[in-house]
């Protein structure tokens, strides 16, 4: 799993973690700090700040194995687009009722996107 | 929040709970036995089985409230009935590139409502 996909894990599962942890997967993750400056920063041992972030990350691996939002966020993406993409291409069809669903279908799906 | 509602966050969040939190939870929920009877089964007190039910809805009440599975999956739903049902009053119009636009729009809903 690469650094993008733990970012994703973070954003819907960090509200789990504790503060301690979040400030420090933050430190590591969002502002690149090395493991010896976390250290400093959070007054313990670079030993410390790795077991933390190993424990994380394997919190946040073990949410998104037994949950599955991330996996299910992406299925839904998915099918957004299929249906943007159908529902533009009726958008400006001569008949007004249907480029009216249209736009229609649009809306629903785009609010999903966001 | 009422017994079917626990019943869903279950659905989303049952595989983060114990072993025990789960057996408990599912004997309570869904066989509705009493906590006297779970007590027996369990081999644990009457006040035990409370103690673990209330944790275990607390538990899965903060996921809901720090993850929100339950909401978003609703506002899919929502969409999606918004979104077939626009598509399906197009799906027997008689210009054939609406009605398979609006088939394929139909079908990529249908299967992020399953």
């Amino acid at each position: 799993m690469d650094a993008l996909e733990m970012t994703l894990l973070f954003d819907y599962y960090g509200a789990m973690l504790t503060d301690k942890q979040r400030e420090c997967f933050d430190m590591r993750h969002n502002q690149d700090l090395s493991l010896g400056e976390i250290a400093e920063v959070m007054g313990i041992s670079r030993q410390a700040v790795c077991d933390n972030l190993s424990r994380t990350e394997a919190l946040l691996r073990r949410m998104e194995a037994n949950i599955g939002c991330v996996s299910r966020a992406r299925k839904v993406r998915e099918a957004m687009n299929t249906i943007l993409e159908a529902a533009d291409a009726l958008a400006s069809h001569p008949d007004i009722t249907v480029s009216h669903m249209a736009r229609q279908i649009a809306a629903a799906a785009q609010e999903l996107k966001e």
